[in-house]
């Protein structure tokens, strides 16, 4: 039974606190027995899979040997082994009516009881797997799609599905900011139990130095909680990832073990007030004091104090990114390591929190202000792997260009980017999977009086509301994936990466903002309903677009990245050859814009992925040369770099999401490369959505620009919305393939 | 004093308590002294226009035959002049100094000390519109603007600024339903006690007969609160309308005067769970029982109870929907008037009621649901207007069509969608007035270190996210304004002012969801916490683009009505006539076609008003013929009606907004023509802007159509941002004009 209890790799505490009460009711074990039992429910020191296949071993060694009669439930199966097993001292205890009778209530309680117990064990491993059925409309396997969209990650994740899916992570609503706080840290601490926060730090301080396991658990918090899931990100992956990123092995010895054990609560301090994006403005000093050998770390104004920190009030310590100041010298931003409280957990002089208060949403995140007033902080509590003072007060650091430090101080950004990224399609994906649900289910308006009324999905633009979004979320889903692969393999933390994380990161979490809202209206009344699942995730995710960095800075910086990739090719290559290029590249347009494919409106070009490749390839290369033109004549003109960007910001937006349209379309059709043939026909379907969508968005765009003529326009709408119909059967499956389960979606709805 | 305390029409609850404190301390006041004097603070017996006007004669003509010296406060004044008119033997009491000390502690209580108490007597009225200060960047009078947009509602309007600005209408967060609900009703009990309640009900009730003033409360209390708004609205305007508009004179004389009191807490019980949009069909029956010469009212199963009704909780009666059946004939949905408590206030039997819970937003609004379990109600509580059953039991009704009958049972829908679309548009306003105020303080990112940050408002973004925004909430403001006008002119309650209605219900909710989203964003995580007055907003608004008619199905009633007036021609003139007409549109379609058009580039066109009245209506006309033909083609395939419908859904929808983008530019042009003069300008300026984004918006169909050429809309967007960037200056100046006190922004951010 400790096999099945542990079978999906996880006790959850409820199941825990039963076991525990139980063995200590039972009188037929000793003491030592009981202790062995106990330990064997320890999820920090869960049995290892030796001790797991030795147990899978034994039983079906000796229930195959039973007859099929005396197997028919795991007590009755554990019993007879008992029996057969034991010397004649035991035999006697093991055969007791008090005994097997213990063993059947423990057998209900779990929750294995009748044969479908004996089952998994001689299956191996129990599954949900059986939730998924085939798609009758599409013959979609939808497991396989499933199985594919969880990659490697898969053991880890139904982990943390059956632990979300334990009562005593059922949830209710939490109207005071009070009681939902003290959930959410509470919770917390049950996931830093299991190990959840140890996960991506290294193994000399425990933990499992897997990047991407953090990352799946940050996700699938996401379809739960969005609390939960940023007081999570805050103390495991703000506050620890960044002693992680910028301290020492020291340091990392000293802090990250409690830390990631939750030992140690840790905000991470950088925006300010007056300084939301503008991180390299912050006000906040660290100026170093010979006389003491310590930093006085200071808020100079009230505009400068720390803003929004979450867990600034549950915190015990921080990381607080200030300007460094060693003997008037400014090194610009770093971070220390700043005690808030004392061993007895009393403030200490200096410190002062204050509360944000009420929010939108993400009320069980204790959001506050920090603001500091000369407090001393030990020399080495400067994070200090870039960056020291040594012990005679002199500034070092390994990277001598001020501003790539800069760059390297906030690389944990990235990170969290890619997180928040994830979040935010978690979340929409949750309200894609109810109101397609209901869409499935609902019904309104018919035909005539002794006819049912229409189903929802029926509508077509309520398809046009819901199929689309579907189809993006899954193209955003493999751009993230990828991206994520890339981050984890690139120990460079380069320029390409940040900005493609800065990108995918605005726009999935504009995508969560947008999807989340039409689903909301999708499901009318029932949506605004609480009970019903949506209204949180929107209250929730709603500031997604803003932190981590506000999207339309983001946006920026990827615009900006495109341009000086674009000008160093210039600088490298001289105007001469760039501008051969670009004449190829016109005349590459020419070809691309010849009078029969502008006129093409046939199904077969009209789906075919290679005009959907150019199409939005040409949006970005011809955004890309027209703002380089228009900068270069700024600049010539003599206007300063500021006031060019100026000019051009909306031109530079534009460029920046006609980037990441591509990225994504490029992303779909890797995966549909990839991906196991049985699901390609859908998966390519939903491409096709994707990207004629895009280029219907953008249509203007092409007419403009006479890479597309009216005729041609209108056949990709016409044509679009056929291949939205045509998915409309498959759309069910397409969100229960995401295997949010039923305790997640917390929604009457579905 | 009192002439000052009520000068702005209004005593507020707190004024009154201080008064009522005072007066009853003050010994040189008799009993009876004191009792009149209370009498004059009850704003249900507020002194007449004939008693101010007195007061304010005898005030000037004894103060101007005082000297100037002894005139310079109001105490003073009072004083100087009881001191002249009383006869000796009062003489002796008003010239204490014990006398004067209180009235000079009034004086100062009640914020009239000083020389500008005598200054407000003798300028008659006092004013907050000195709050309103010239544009400095546009010499825009703001004053004249505000006057303008407040038209003859301005006196009652701002009675109720006064009101909401009193410090017992001073808002907190409230966590709990239970708080905020309590809250929302006792409020109401106070806007009730002010005759708020009253005011759209008949003068044989106690009532103003002012509908238009009953609006504005509405829209007024949108700037303050969602959920007192809609609490407001269920109780005086749908319960008590519904039955003003449904009931016979004989009802109102029974109900309307208690409803418009909230002396009796009602509902209006319309949706039921399985039937929201589609109110033809919902399920709950009122059977007439000829034996006991009542109808029995039913719920026949759980689906069919009504759902998210306002007031459920608090309702002692329910204006309740259901399918009226006389001797076993259906005679379509009528209204009753149904007891939901006995005079104890305990629930009748057969009534159920279920709490809905939290929602996203207007959690101080009680909304539930409601079964009726065979409740007796006595035959005269059918309202019985347009349909009764006589003491035979036989139905009888004017309107001999079911179909009409029900259009007209749907009456009261029309005003609360007018309503509706006003609050979004409110809400909208406050946003917005929060977020433009912020970007003209906010600094971020800047030129050089040493330079200072540059202004949110100085980036042309964040002016594209804003300003057009600002513009199009004119319009819309217009649009509203000129339909109130017409729907309170309209007798007939025409099917075209219901069509408009529903229009711009769709409009504005939609406008008020994506502005207050694109405002939270723009105020990046200020815009998140709560105390910055965004996000309420957001929460409570967001079920508008819902309730009182789902937008998606509101969107199409627009394009069945405008489909319905072509075909109709059709029929009415015959194919060949509309033919005729067709080809002449079509011919002039081909002139507003032609070369030069199609590429004029100059601003002097691009800023043209006949142009922006032409290209809007080129957009819904072209849609309206291309629908039509489409329909036409459909039925002579032999679909069904409501398969025809189905397949053209997508481009109804968009005939619907393309009529309403006209509608609003056609009440903007209507609004430059009456404004004054020196508004004008700045109103122009805000057209050309909307008219300008709605082409923008839509180029791709002008594009598509050959109505422009590339170099044309690209000359647009050109135009488009400059003239923006110009109204920067102004912009500020603009949400200024609406006049929302501080007290209903409540915002740290202004």
């Amino acid at each position: 039974m400790f096999y099945v209890a542990w079978s999906d790799g996880i006790l959850s505490p409820t199941e825990m606190s039963i076991i525990h009460d139980k063995i200590r009711t039972y009188d037929f074990l000793t003491e030592d027995d009981r202790k062995y039992l106990i330990s064997w429910t320890d999820p920090s020191r869960s049995p290892s899979q030796a001790v797991f296949a030795q147990w899978i071993r034994e039983i079906t060694r000796h229930g195959a040997e039973l007859p099929e009669a005396d197997r028919h439930g795991l007590a009755q199966l554990g019993w007879e082994i008992a029996v057969k097993m034991s010397d004649s001292g035991h035999k006697q205890k093991w055969m007791s009516e008090a005994t097997r009778d213990s063993l059947l209530e423990m057998e209900q309680i779990l929750g294995v009881e009748h044969d479908s117990s004996s089952a998994l064990i001689l299956n191996r491993f129990r599954t949900d797997d059986d939730n998924f059925q085939r798609d009758p409309s599409s013959q979609l396997d939808v497991k396989v799609l499933h199985d594919y969209l969880e990659g490697d990650g898969k053991v880890l994740r139904d982990q943390l599905r059956s632990l979300l899916s334990d009562p005593s992570f059922a949830t209710e609503y939490r109207a005071t900011k009070k009681e939902y706080r003290d959930w959410a840290l509470d919770k917390c601490g049950e996931l830093a139990q299991q190990g959840y926060g140890l996960l991506a730090l290294p193994d000399y301080v425990g933990g499992q130095d897997n990047m991407t396991d953090y990352a799946s658990v940050f996700e699938l918090l996401a379809h739960y909680d969005g609390s939960l899931t940023i007081k999570f990100g805050v103390q495991f992956g703000l506050f620890a990832l960044s002693i992680l990123n910028l301290g020492t092995r020291e340091q990392h010895e000293k802090y990250l073990n409690r830390a990631g054990t939750l030992a140690l609560k840790g905000c991470f301090a950088m925006t300010e007030t007056g300084h939301g994006s503008n991180v390299r403005g912050l006000e906040t000093t660290a100026t170093y004091d010979k006389s003491r050998d310590c930093f006085i770390v200071h808020t100079p104004r009230p505009q400068a104090g720390k803003e929004y920190i979450g867990n600034a009030l549950h915190g015990e310590a921080a990381v607080v990114f200030a300007q460094l100041i060693v003997d008037g010298t400014s090194h610009g931003v770093h971070a220390l390591y700043v005690d808030l409280v004392d061993s007895q957990g009393n403030d200490l002089p200096g410190i002062k929190r204050e509360d944000c208060g009420y929010k939108m949403g993400l009320n069980g995140v204790d959001n506050g202000r920090l603001y500091f007033d000369h407090v001393s902080v030990a020399r080495d509590q400067l994070l200090s792997r870039f960056g020291q003072v040594d012990n005679s007060g002199v500034y070092h650091s390994e990277i001598q260009s001020a501003n790539k430090r800069f760059f390297i101080m906030l690389g944990t950004l990235v990170g969290g980017r890619i997180c928040v990224a994830s979040a935010g399609l978690a979340m929409a994906k949750n309200a894609l999977h109810i109101a397609t649900a209901y869409a499935h289910k609902r019904r309104q308006f018919g035909p005539a009086d002794d006819e049912p009324e229409t189903l929802l999905i029926d509508y077509p633009s309520h398809q046009m509301r819901l199929i689309p979004k579907i189809a993006e979320a899954y193209g955003i889903d493999f751009a993230l994936k990828g991206l994520s692969e890339r981050y984890m393999d690139d120990e460079e933390k380069s320029k390409k990466i940040e900005s493609l994380a800065a990108g995918l990161k605005a726009r999935a979490t504009w995508f969560a903002t947008s999807t989340i809202q039409e689903c909301r209206e999708a499901c009318g009344g029932a949506g605004y309903i609480w009970e019903n699942g949506i209204t949180q995730l929107k209250a929730d995710s709603d500031i997604f677009t803003t932190f981590e960095g506000d999207n339309t800075v983001l946006i920026q910086l990827v615009a900006k990245g495109l341009l000086s990739d674009f000008s160093k090719e210039f600088h490298d290559d001289g105007f001469r050859a760039v501008f051969r290029r670009l004449m190829k590249q016109a005349s590459t347009s020419i070809t691309e814009k010849n009078v029969v494919n502008v006129r093409k409106t046939d199904a077969s070009h009209i789906l075919d992925p290679v005009f959907h490749r150019e199409a939005l390839r040409f949006r970005e290369k011809h955004l890309l040369h027209t703002v380089a033109l228009r900068m270069r004549r700024y600049i010539k003109q003599r206007l300063s770099s500021t006031d060019a960007f100026l000019r051009c910001q909306n031109h530079m937006i534009n460029l920046a999401h006609a980037y990441v349209d591509r990225v994504i379309l490029k992303a779909y059709h890797k995966a549909l490369e990839t991906c196991p043939l049985e699901i390609q026909p859908t998966l390519r379907h939903c491409a096709e959505i994707y990207a004629l969508d895009m280029i219907s968005r953008h249509k203007d765009y092409y007419l403009e620009h006479g890479y597309m003529e009216g005729s041609k326009t209108k056949a990709i709408r016409r044509i679009l919305r056929q291949r939205v119909q045509s998915l409309k059967g498959s759309s069910l499956s397409l969100v229960e393939a995401w295997g949010i389960p039923n305790s997640c979606l917390q929604s009457e709805l579905v």
